[in-house]
């Protein structure tokens, strides 16, 4: 069976979780990785409703839609980030509370603890059809960021203190290592987006992680080549040294003290396949990994509608991801 | 409403105007930008027959298709040029007459400012469909060249005598201010295509024209990269600097002394999207500045059937001018 | 008329020519070009069977498609190479005989003579249709590899003794040319695919090949770019140099001692129109030589479904193939 | 005359300034510009103690060399800094205090003052040389760094809250302007090097800085490409835009949380004239720029012994600064 | 012996002979290519006055400095161009005259046998070292222009007329080919510096020009690979085609309406060695045609002081040239 | 101490030794790496007479240079290789004997033996400098090459049959291994040239070969990048993966059937720094590993004299091999 195509939901979170699900399988796709905000998946009310999961299925199936991982970089980014007023505008309340800086901070672990017993119950109740697919991946995948105590010191000037850089991998450790001990009792994993502003952004901070975490086995990547290529990191290389952890592939740009989309910036996110990134290089790479996960779209073009957008990039996915050759093409000289 | 698509008709100026509209129809286009030259569009006739326009309007709406702009480029070319046989073949006789230099270039002027007011009777006899574009554009537009007295000295060797430069500017304001002056009573915008031969033909050239001018508000330009690109032009640059004067857009390469298409040459013209011209970044710079005219195609691919090039082209253009996003994808993370 | 697209069929030697020849007319093809292996097309049957062109004919006709063209690169390797265990794989029984290397050569060199007048016989019981293709281009063709007795001396290490390449290049005319004269009298042509492990692999080698047969009319190529890319040959030029001589034209990369397909060669064939070779500079240019022969797709990308590959190859030979200009895109001006 | 080739002291301030002077004479400089750290430049001596300055000079003057501009990096950057721990090991005691971060910065502002101050007084006491070359660019230069509040933000995830660039530019300008002002009572420049973590580090923040201080005339640009060049910002376009404020010229990459020098890191500073910056193209366009100040080193190349280093960059400098053409390469045709 | 290291004296006519003779020697040339203008080299004097050669000799010698190759450039462009204002301050008097077109043409194709004659006379008295280079190169060489009349024809807007470029060709052979016999019967040869604005500027007008002399032997070029690199000429491709008639080897960019030197201009001539054109390809493909004539500097940069930029251009010349390789590198494996 | 340079004297063996020795001292060198042929260092009179290390040593030292290596590639290379013709050349005629292919690559592994022996002699008599030299490195080492059973299967035309480049990795393991240990025995390091015609050329043949040996203690590599770069390996990511083996730095390109320096190839071999490898990025990369051992030229560009290449890549390495810094540059702001 293909790769099933997948929209994530962040971009769309003004939009009911119904009209999402209708018009996502009118622009051509098979899934939603939804994401846990607006009221696409709602992490306290799966862990605390009996009927939330099965009903959420229901509207799902509904529009014949399916959904194979869930998203939850807003609140993961607040464990480890220094909190400030951009928190506020991201975060749901009852994580925020007063907005103490760590009281912020433990309560968003807390929550991560919450999103993996909520995946485990939201999984547990799929069709067969999504179970199907689950079990020839082997995996549970809740995506999201890890924040990063130390991004603002990233340039390097004024210079890091001594053993800064050392704390700031330690203080991810002591946080997450707990977080993902619950993702192992679920048998879930966490997969994260490496981006500037992540304990993780390039091949160096990647090694530095896993190393901080001692390789901890639920511990993977949401493999997104776009937060790489403007950084000059060489993805495919990346896919090569990390691509047994990866467990998500979606399709993005730098930022600077200008909105996404101001005319004149040195680079912009752009749709799937119009940008520089090489698309097809990566699936070829996935294949040599046996990747069997979602090819999943993430909407971040400032310069195009994203209807229009999401509808290309649906094509453009299935288009990429052609059938792999059972035999070499030389097998048959020898006929 | 998306921009119209639209051919310009000046390499198919064999066929007759009926022939023509039927074909750009079936080829897949909103509209002509109907040269002045074969029977495409007759500027003395519009001027002096009282029912050319309307039934110059009822031939193309039976063919279903619509116009926006009209061109002028051979009859402009001859306004500042440096006259020789060359000319004799792209000008009506009227134009022409007998030759002498100084009196094909007034007779030339004079049939540009007729242009204007020609203009400006047929788009006044519009069906209302095209009204409704104009008006969004607030603009009507005559495309053309404008020639240049200077332009065999353009390498620079034999050098340039001491205000040989200033006194090609000087005589291109001298001849073209009165006839802007003409435009501007009839309410019509004159939009030169930057183009070697003509008075401006990159950035440095075309701030002179600007300056020559001071500014004349009636003058603005028909912006087509492919006479940029292989000048070394940073079109996109050109586009930010100039884009609030870019009053039409078209889509072509250099010369020599071997016909256009001979094996060997260094550049060739090719069909839109098929050469190395960035039409997608164009498009999104014409976003920032709201450009809303036509995007018209201009067949210029010696080695492609014109036919096969033009069908091509209006597909190409209509997958280009994607619709624009009305909000800012990271802002559904706080809903 | 458009050139046919065609398939080659040597990489699906594993299926009987009944089900390839469905299957490639299903795929979107109009041709197939025959390996003079597996069940494909036999050299001895049609040279020993009074009715098995006609029949083979009929197969062809029930399934829609046709052939222009055949291809023994199998045999034809063997006639100058130094023979080892590979060729016994490669080779029909009757060829490799006893596997003695001079015997194996001189059997091979009688084989060519054979496919040349098979080749004959198979093309004369054509019907119309190929008929009137063939006489368009004027040539009937049989493409194919010639091997080389100084293959292995490439690299230049241990440096050559004296001599040792004229002797290679003699040792390839002497065997080729009683060969071409065959052709001669049956009036087809041999056309070598240009390729690392044959006599002519670049531009210098080939120069040699045609001096070496003092330009024996027979001989042609077969010209697949994807063996010239990789060498930094610059195919364009080539095809400036050669084009005349060109008999056919398939659309493919290097070895190393790691199967094709593993992951991190530097090189890897692909789908014709993924890679890096510029197709359309290929048939602008072919243009140029008015070559009218088939376009024909060679499958040889280890990391696609055959299937897939073919079918999305045949889409694209046709994209290619538009129709040439007939006028000069400057000759409306003077209407 | 020719510009002065001078040395950035910042580097070594583990050396005494009478260390620092005789060995940059013997590797090749003019001039040394003095940090106002180290022993190098004493802000409040110069200030308290009468003979300071001459003594200054009578050391520099003893080593045989100059001295054209002082540099104020790291008080500069605490201004508008959100202040931790790295500031503590770059500030003077007296601006750190308590490090309570508003004092800090406070107290950063008056340094800066001071600074200005100082720097009058001690070109006021310089040699006639000096003065001299100070006379011919009519500029006395504070170089320096501004911080940013709003640097942590850079990215822009989590997303801007409304307002908060906006807040960061108000701020810089509310605590630089009276600084400026002392600036323009003392008829001293300040000179920012345009560079990631302060408060303009591309073009558009740039326009942004120069437009909240609505256009300070004091307020100009120490032009260091080396930190645009990798966030991919064309500087030879922004010596076009802002090189008329551009009182200084030094020749160095980025960051991340690997120390500088680091195995595998993307970019690395490297020794001038060694790594990819087109220096030559520099050098053109401040010639049309008529800039006559110095061009000076900074030593910032981690894989190389600095002495090594800065006496090939002082060689390299010279050879970049050759004399510029007084009369067209053309005007002798018509002798 | 090595390529002697020549300066084209032609940007340098506002200095008397004795002067430049002497700045040049100290500058770290060999010799200089004298310009047939100022008083470097007058063609009447030399044909009249029976002293001029051996004193110009004597003066040259004094100066130790030695010259094999004369330059017509100016009086060359006037056989062919159509003649304006721009010509008049380029020529002599005796040619320019009452400047009527037709008789300047006449007079300048006069001048340009007198130039042959002359150029006899002058090296028929040289020095034994200059004869014995010549006669190593088995030639003498005049280095010039021819002009065009089709030039401003030269982008093909206003279209050819039929008929054209021929007449421009056979113009061109018609007062060029009674010049060249005169050279034949002088033993000298005539240098074209392929140029624009002249009738050769690239490969196909090159290939055009001789065939319209019938590939007169006389006929050869001064190949300067400045002119044809902006053109996107392959000036290695040039020299492989045509380097058998190459007489002269120099060393220069492309126009507009700006002088050159003018900021913001997209190409600009530059010192040998400091542009993109490859001179270690061009001299190791010299050396594929043994070509054993001068090197000769001209300069050309405008961004430069000519002193300095003659300096560093002997010096890079010399590095260049360096000495062949008698032997194969691997001769010695069988020792 | 900085790093040695040398000269390989493999292409100079037309020299008797004392030449070498004192024209390699004269051309700027500190030492030779000695090739095992010509008189250049004989193993067999090094291992049967007492006092030939000892005269070799006194005419070294009487020439004032060094030698820290010896090379063996033309013996090595008959160890693997299919022998032919070629092989006769480069062998002694004690290896090669009567020619039969099995005995020549039995004495060709047996004189392998016998080079470890030797090296350890040589190398046990040398002067101190040599031997405090070889002790800040830690190793003695022989250069070579192993030849390869495949190379001639190298391109995969005919398609390797089941298991044969298995069976080709096995044979070299199974030749080397004893040779390699009795450099064990000795002490002694063997460092293979990565090249085409070894059973190492890329990364891929490079690891198998490591595998096949077991990683042998002794087997490492001699790193030239010229042989990696027109293949398309990545030279740095080489060093990164294997750089804990590189033994020795040389620094060369691809044949075919043109001997090296035909006009029209595509690459060529040139002198160091005048290619496109880049030097410094390698000395960088090498200081990441400490690499202390010499820097040695290897002479095969076949465009320039070899006493004049030998000379400037000399300097060139020198220029190269700059001094480390022992500090963090930003290490002085805190001061």
């Amino acid at each position: 069976m293909a790769r099933p195509v997948c929209l994530f939901t962040g971009q769309w979170a003004d939009l009911p979780i119904e009209t999402m699900a209708a018009k996502a399988k009118e622009l051509g796709y098979d899934g939603l990785e939804l994401a846990c905000w607006g009221d696409h998946f709602d992490v306290q009310r799966a862990m605390n409703e009996d009927d939330y999961c099965a009903k959420h299925w229901d509207l799902l199936n509904n529009a014949g839609i399916a959904c194979f991982a869930i998203s939850a970089h807003l609140v993961g980014q607040a464990v480890c980030d220094r909190i400030d007023e951009r928190h506020q505008q991201i975060l749901p309340e009852s994580v925020w509370g007063d907005g103490e800086p760590e009281g912020v901070r433990q309560r968003a672990a807390q929550e991560m603890k919450d999103t993996a017993r909520a995946a485990r119950r939201f999984f547990d109740a799929a069709p067969q059809g999504v179970q199907d697919v689950l079990a020839s991946t082997g995996k549970t995948v809740v995506n999201g960021f890890t924040g990063s105590s130390i991004w603002h010191a990233n340039y390097g000037f004024p210079p890091f203190t001594p053993g800064m850089i050392d704390a700031g991998f330690a203080d991810f450790a002591r946080r997450w290592k707990p977080i993902l001990d619950v993702f192992e009792q679920e048998d879930v994993y966490f997969a994260l987006e490496v981006h500037p502003t992540e304990i993780a952004f390039d091949v160096l901070s990647t090694r530095r992680a896993l190393e901080a975490l001692e390789h901890h086995p639920r511990f993977g990547f949401n493999f997104d080549p776009s937060h790489l290529g403007y950084q000059g990191v060489d993805y495919i290389q990346f896919l090569r040294e990390f691509g047994a952890r990866v467990h998500n592939v979606p399709g993005g740009v730098f930022g600077g003290h200008a909105p996404f989309g101001t005319d004149g910036r040195y680079w912009e996110f752009c749709s799937v396949g119009r940008g520089k990134v090489d698309f097809e290089g990566i699936v070829r790479q996935l294949n040599h990994h046996a990747y069997q996960g979602p090819l999943t779209v993430e909407w971040e073009d400032p310069g195009m509608h994203r209807e229009h957008g999401a509808r290309e990039s649906a094509a453009y996915c299935r288009r990429l991801d052609f059938e792999v050759s059972p035999t070499a093409f030389d097998a048959a000289f020898s006929e």
